[in-house]
């Protein structure tokens, strides 16, 4: 798709590399980056705090259509973002879109609260396995799974992996 | 029963009142407390720096014999430990003993991973909702819920209801 418009779903305690390596890969191959939250301005903080970043776009303002793919990165944000409907509501829109959905580590949880991968291959931290498998998934034990516009990894380990697969995807 | 012996499973990342507040209110009612966790002598932390506790007994070395309850406090504790075999496998057996569990906010993780709530009523974090309709509880929203040998609560706004029916269970 050549350039695309990636948006980038986060909060504090996210996993600080899961968020700054796949970023800094989509940059260097000329994509363009939003990061959305909870409120515009807000400077959230990585779980190591090794990494911080400012919100560029509320959840409140942003539409599915502003954007060609979605990085969901993990740690502790995503359980954080799913306790708001705003976020649970924007990623359901977003998977059934059919647009790509890059998700790793906790990040299912996020799709798990949207409901959107029920029959779906997916991968992810091993402590949520069995809330994955509870939610209809099926869950994969591999670096990368990619099914349909779904692309999901376990943890920071799987990253060169995840960040292949996904500019991979970008690119169909 | 008298002065019970309250085990408290806990690591890195607990929500720090909610160890706190109940083990102070445990000690107070007469009961001896043992902190439970992955390695004997560790140091671990409260999310919010505002309690650190050190574990006494390694979960390896633990049975479900030398206690009266379990108390499971929330925070990033639960989804920490379940990632852990012999952490899941003592929470099983223990909940299946029918002894009282405690669990609070995201301690339900724990039950959840352990396969111990099926048709049980149990509240928990709202971020973990999801979750807990998907193991095939059932989610009451109400400050305290008491199934059985099961009480929980929903967030630290729910400690004082969540002690007084802990302290009541164990006068059962």
């Amino acid at each position: 798709m050549g350039m695309a418009e990636i948006a980038i779903i986060l909060d504090d305690w996210f996993e600080d590399v899961e968020y700054t390596a796949p970023a800094t890969a989509f940059k260097e191959a000329g994509h363009n980056l939003t990061l959305i939250g909870l409120e515009e301005g807000r400077v959230v903080k990585g779980k190591r705090q090794e990494a911080e970043a400012i919100i560029q776009r509320s959840l409140e303002e942003v539409s599915v259509d502003e954007f060609d793919a979605l990085l969901i990165p993990g740690g502790y944000s995503p359980d954080r973002l799913r306790a708001h409907n705003r976020a649970v509501e924007f990623v359901r829109d977003f998977t059934e879109s059919g647009k790509p959905v890059f998700s790793i580590c906790h990040a299912p949880q996020l799709l798990i609260t949207a409901d959107v991968i029920k029959k779906r291959q997916i991968t992810g931290y091993k402590s949520i396995i069995q809330d994955i498998k509870n939610a209809g998934a099926l869950f994969v034990d591999a670096e990368v799974v990619v099914d349909g516009n779904l692309v999901s990894s376990r943890n920071p380990g799987d990253l060169p992996a995840f960040i292949r697969a996904s500019l991979k995807k970008l690119n169909e």
